[in-house]
């Protein structure tokens, strides 16, 4: 998947229109976090590697129907709900919340969507 | 939607039958934390605000598939169960984790639904 | 549900061709946690009980299609990770986080999934 950034990890299960990505972490295409201490930084990237992956499948962010977002710090949310806000401009729904760590020691925020693609025109006849 | 808390974030997707809920947390109509320090009733509180949500898109407590609960303290699992089993005594599949904090300082829990509504019928002819 | 273990909670949601889990926590069919401190076992057991679960819907492994692992010491990602590509080898969405706690003292992880069955054949005539 071009511009998807290779973890070693499958980045979506896509079944009919259902949408299934990986939680998202700010890796940049040399796969380092971006922006270490820089939460608005990371959100933009994660948000930017989940469209390349949903593009990827034929999908667009306003496909999303689900957002989670793991925080490490809890004064990160502004910065975070700022980048939702224009990556997501519909709003899907959306849950936050702050956990003891992510699985890289640099990353302030994960992000995990759920999508779901307008089902593809019937042919009859 | 009627009875339901303005946060400034969508409350609920829907797509077909398959509907997403922001995750809940113990708000008010006012938007405060409902009984700050009692578990049970924070939980009763999330219950009606999912209740709500699913009625405004024509669902029910027993369309519920799936339920997240974040905790902020292990010792609230009880008071949580006795709401959960209350509210949903149709049992769906469950997950409760403790998370390090929820982005409301009062919030003790935030409670995550996914819901799948019966299929409209199909008109032939 | 044969070799499933009964924590008087409902362990799996079907609608359709949606199978939803509750998060599996190690435990044996005593209903104690197998393996205390070690993260590799008790992975295998959480994703012996998935197995089940999933086949008692009619399901398999090859279904799932998200996985969500909630780790209480990001020291075990590594164990877990060795297990999940072991029972789930076509590697679905994956997401892990690091959590304060989790609601069983011993364990170490929880792992909740997400599934979706082939479609039923259609009988048409």
């Amino acid at each position: 998947m071009d511009g998807v950034i290779d973890t070693g990890l499958a980045q979506v299960t896509r079944v009919g229109e259902h949408v299934y990505l990986s939680g998202q972490l700010a890796l940049d295409p040399d796969g380092r976090i971006d922006a270490p201490g820089d939460c608005g930084r990371q959100a933009t990237r994660c948000f930017r590697n989940i469209e390349g992956i949903l593009a990827a499948v034929g999908g667009r962010m306003s496909d999303v129907v689900k957002v989670v977002c793991y925080l490490t710090d809890a004064a990160d949310l502004a910065a975070y709900a700022e980048a939702r806000r224009r990556f997501l401009p519909t709003v899907p729904a959306s849950t936050a919340v702050v956990v003891k760590a992510l699985l890289h020691e640099d990353a302030l925020l994960e992000v995990d969507v759920t999508a779901v693609l307008p089902p593809l025109p019937t042919r009859i006849g």
